[in-house]
């Protein structure tokens, strides 16, 4: 357990936290530069008041272990004693900057560490709320789970062979015909840009994008050195990705069923025509429909469900539908893609929980994953449809908006230029998080990505309350 | 699932055979070029004699549609038809060619796809047997699983909570202390290695290892362009280093417990000087510690447990103890370097599975998880004495090596140099799978990583037998 004073100790709280921040640096676990938890946590940690913790860090910055930089927070100093101390410490700060993976911006790093925090409303997450998970099904269906021996052992290149072909058959209902072969088990969508950048791409391939794209919010294609650009699906499309990839390697990365962040979704004449032109400029395509069993009327025919040329790599997920946690996704592609894409994995994390694969397997073949989400989209139209009544009744005169047609989100558009920095931090001393645009369209400071899926309705309207305000 | 002909269709099983073939090359699932399954595979798979199969084929041939490489299989044809139908098809081939991350070693592609074959005995397989994975006790324990909605969400950067805290507590039994915030989960000890690799290392970076060593069996070091230099722990230890390292950045990569594959353990003083010489040089070390539970004996001190400077990154896994399904593991570091490299995760897979995470937190607090350990050291050691016994008797003349101290390995070295691809193939077809001396140390033809982990008993002695045929 992490550690607290002892109330039975000779020594005073005091001092037992001096003793405990000393011994962290001794032993080289807090190295010089190392930015200290706040105090806040610290005294919840501790469970002693945060004067006391203030009175030990005090005590600390005086004898030059510690020491303060406005604004930024309380770090380990970079004095004679610490040095002395961790005499030839390695140089982790070069190793860190210089590593090739950069690191999130700066924005996104404090999004993924406030969303830990008790207390604050997430009005950005992509995520269901607690409530909307099928917790306690999934946990009375583990006892339903075939484990064998066989499946808890290192996994098949592919992944889980139920899984596989489990999912042959339910990929039919949105009329993608395949075989289990075509099929790549993967740890969450995400993980499969990953090894697509990794595996398909040489350094300096261009990566397409529609502008604002979730490619902004992660890194996985420009940290592997590939040149991403940003593409409006006007009607020069042909000449512009001719132009733009020269003779390249290229590839299309298209969120075309309920778009993140904007929620939009393509035309099939849009689809159709992405499709003729990445052929003829044998661009492959990425299709994202991660979010696809989400759309609360028809569903669009995916653009994998005409791929005669096997040009789409098709991914899906459970992470928006049933739980992020079990870290299950798939990938579609042409065989010898697969299997590249399966070689690179095995060497990545020798493939993804059999746990998960299991009960992945187990709902989907039993019929209650499409059970569970059919009610799902019932209760995402109801808060989607609460949240717009909010939005009437609150930013009519100074934001636009489209009805959410499924999934998470509203791309909220600001009239002035209001969603910089400034208003990300005020909203999050106002225990607010959102998503802002930004961090999908980096010149833009009109949007806002807002989640109906997450906060509970409570906490929407008093979050929405608290944007308004801050916004006038 | 998987496509099987119609015994009631009005056609015959050749004809629908040969359509499926045609389909899955009409929509691009199998491009040009790409291999088809072994005939016998097919055959199973169909529900068909072989004979039906090689008539569709021959079929198929003479149409022009595929073509046989002497030797190496069926593939699609690069014919005028094929082309004609997936006319501006994306050229996987060069896509697959030109990615960044190298696709492993052939002998290890054929491992990765014959250890999934049935009917094959695994020799050198480095996991547990099925009969050795404690299956039922943990399908029985998720029903003891306390599933939290917070917890099936994505995950927080580090990983869960109450796996970080339970470790704390299950590391100081090997005399590591540590906090929460110094600890990392990750998809199994060989993320961590990727993660390391992408977060803390330039391009043309040295990471020094051992010889032979795992990591020549797989690539995360190579793939993103580190040079790999293998170093032997002799006297000039530190004038060795610090001549190949030069003002580079550098890391050195140990398994000093039961180490993969020769199965040895470092003296302290190995452990000590490498450790001093390695802090002079501010080379960091990665101890990859993922055997040590299955020590016979007493347990050698971890590197970590006198590490002061913060120098040694820390890695455990439960894949050779509870179950590599599971797919959990944890890196211990400095907090800059531990949430560095908890940023990258989030950007490659969003964390870790939270059921397996969820259920090694309950084995390692319940206890069951020592008490486990403990039965398995027993029946590994048994094991290992069976199979020794076999190699007195059978191959004393030809071989040594030297009894084992735990773990799954025996490094067994022939007098001659036999042990080349040929042997590996010809074992291969007699239903043996080796991992031959090479994968671990390419100039190597004298040793074989045998492992007396994962066959049967029974098996191991028949395997065991055959290989001393083919050797002599
Ligand atoms: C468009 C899109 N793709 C992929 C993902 C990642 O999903 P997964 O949890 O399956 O990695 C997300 C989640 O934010 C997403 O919005
Ligand atoms: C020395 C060593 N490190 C790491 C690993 C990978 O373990 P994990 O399954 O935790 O990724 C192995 C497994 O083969 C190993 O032998």
């Amino acid at each position: 357990m992490s550690w607290k004073p002892n109330r039975s100790s000779h020594l005073t709280m005091q001092e037992q936290i001096i003793d405990w921040v000393k011994s962290r640096i001794d032993k080289g676990e807090w190295t010089v530069g190392t930015k200290l938890p706040p105090q806040r946590s610290l005294a919840s940690q501790f469970n002693v008041n945060r004067s006391t913790v203030q009175l030990a860090l005090d005590e600390l910055k005086a004898s030059g272990l510690l020491h303060t930089r406005a604004g930024s927070g309380v770090f380990v100093a970079n004095n004679s004693w610490n040095i002395l101390l961790n005499n030839n410490q390695p140089n982790w700060h070069r190793h860190i900057e210089s590593g090739i993976h950069k690191p999130n911006y700066h924005t996104i790093q404090l999004i993924n560490e406030y969303e830990q925090q008790e207390g604050i409303i997430r009005l950005g997450t992509g995520e269901l709320s607690p409530d909307l998970l099928p917790t306690e099904q999934i946990k009375d269906s583990l006892s339903e789970i075939q484990l064998e021996s066989r499946a808890i052992g290192y996994s098949s290149p592919l992944g889980n062979e139920k899984l596989r072909n489990v999912l042959c058959t339910y990929l039919k209902k949105r009329d993608i015909h395949t075989e289990p072969d075509n099929i790549l088990i993967v740890s969450g969508a995400l993980q499969a840009l990953q090894l697509i950048s990794f595996g398909l791409l040489e350094q300096g391939s261009v990566v397409f994008q529609e502008e604002p794209s979730y490619l902004n919010s992660i890194h996985p294609f420009q940290s592997s050195g590939m040149r991403v650009t940003s593409i409006t699906k006007e009607l020069k499309l042909k000449e512009i990705l001719k132009e733009q990839k020269r003779n390249r390697q290229s590839l299309y990365y298209a969120v075309p069923t309920l778009h993140n962040p904007t929620g939009r979704n393509w035309t099939l004449e849009e689809k159709e025509r992405l499709y003729d032109v990445c052929k003829e400029l044998q661009i492959p395509i990425i299709e994202d429909d991660v979010y696809h069993e989400l759309l609360f009327e028809e569903t669009y025919p995916a653009m994998k469900s005409f791929d005669t040329s096997g040009q789409v790599l098709y991914l899906g997920s459970v992470s928006k539908t049933l739980s992020p946690g079990l870290r299950i996704g798939w990938v579609v592609a042409p065989t010898p893609v697969i299997h590249h894409l399966a070689d690179i994995k095995m060497q990545t994390d020798y493939g993804s929980s059999a746990f998960s694969q299991e009960i992945v397997a187990h709902w989907i073949s039993s019929g209650m994953y499409e059970e569970h989400v059919s009610k799902l989209r019932a209760r995402l139209k109801e808060r989607a449809a609460f949240t717009e009544a909010i939005l009437e009744e609150q930013f009519k005169d100074t934001a636009t908006w489209e009805k959410s047609e499924g999934g998470f989100y509203i791309w909220l558009r600001f009239n002035e230029p209001v969603v910089n920095k400034a208003l990300f931090l005020n909203l999050i001393n106002r225990k607010v998080l959102i998503n802002p645009g930004y961090i999908y369209m980096p010149s833009d400071l009109h949007h806002i990505r807002l989640s109906y899926a997450y906060a509970s309705l409570k906490d929407l309207k008093e979050a929405l309350g608290i944007l308004k305000e801050l916004i006038s």
